[in-house]
């Protein structure tokens, strides 16, 4: 095996079995729950597969959003930008059993009609639910990406501009929003460079 | 339903069944395949759980660092911060089956002992295989994060420095590299400024 051993060249503390610090872009996942949208604010999401276009959501068992998916079969995902914090954090801090959250912001619909849009974000996706994962204690909501919505400018021939969209950025452990800072480098492309031996 | 109709108020643009533009952390993930570290470059993950801490990371049906999981049961996911665009890169666009890159970074292991973690990586973590599930096109490799190593002053008293850890992100569709940029407000507090009504 090679590699060098722990505390022969580092100065890194352990941390214990602990979550790492992540800077993870937001969301705010909307479902129409008894004919009302409710929307909640996650930061644990992932795409799933680029053809058909799959996204899983982590959220805890008990979610009224999730009601909402599966009274449903649709959800959207909705990429706010950073001028969204305050009601984005408050869809995060507020549980839908105890708040109406159907008019925090203004909606809209698309072509599955039952998957409530944010407007007020610059890219918006309808999704059909595919699957839920279950795991201890969460559950992945698994859907398929049926249509995605974006502001004129945000997305120019496939490709975003990110001064348009500037995304929420959350910081793990840190409990911090942030903004996505300077572009700084292509990707798939710098890689090229790379030369054995440093 | 509540919610305005689409066509009614926005400027929003169909973009179909594609992949949405998004902000991601990058991850190298680490594990040893036949006793030599591999390394592969994904921005496909996400945290599953915080008690007991769990990973979920997407990825290809093939690749040489899975085979690697599976044989070990092991596997580490490392977090790079943009000086390391370079080997990073480098490392999402050349196939372990086709280039040892067990030399790319300085590895070391912690107490699992064969989940090779990258030393030029602010942050570190070492994890146990607890399940991988099967999607149409990809596997998520899920693990519960056994140890946390991180660089001296990159996380004080469990609050992590944005400035030391400066991530690597990814902007999907893009193409491009970003830096972390600037905080902009606290999470779970910012919110409690919300009042109904805009």
């Amino acid at each position: 095996m090679t590699g060098a051993s722990y505390h022969d060249k580092m100065s890194k503390t352990i941390q214990e079995k602990r979550m790492p610090p992540l800077a993870l872009p937001i969301c705010l996942v909307g479902a129409n729950v008894q004919g009302r949208p409710n929307f909640c604010t996650i930061a644990w999401f992932t795409m799933i597969d680029d053809e058909p276009p799959t996204i899983g959501l982590v959220m805890a068992k008990e979610r009224r959003t999730k009601d909402g998916i599966v009274e449903n079969g649709t959800f959207s995902v909705n990429i706010p930008s950073t001028e969204l914090a305050v009601p984005v954090d408050h869809c995060g801090i507020r549980s839908g059993y105890k708040e109406d959250k159907s008019e925090v912001f203004r909606t809209f619909y698309g072509k599955l009609r039952t998957a409530p849009m944010v407007e007020d974000c610059p890219v918006a996706m309808e999704c059909t639910l595919k699957r839920i994962v279950a795991f201890e204690g969460t559950d992945m909501v698994v859907g398929e990406i049926a249509e995605v919505y974006a502001d004129d400018g945000c997305i120019t021939d496939g490709r975003p501009d990110p001064t348009c969209l500037d995304p929420l950025m959350y910081l793990s452990g840190g409990a911090a929003y942030h903004r996505l800072g300077d572009r700084i480098a292509d990707a798939f492309q710098v890689g090229k460079s790379y030369r054995k031996g440093r």
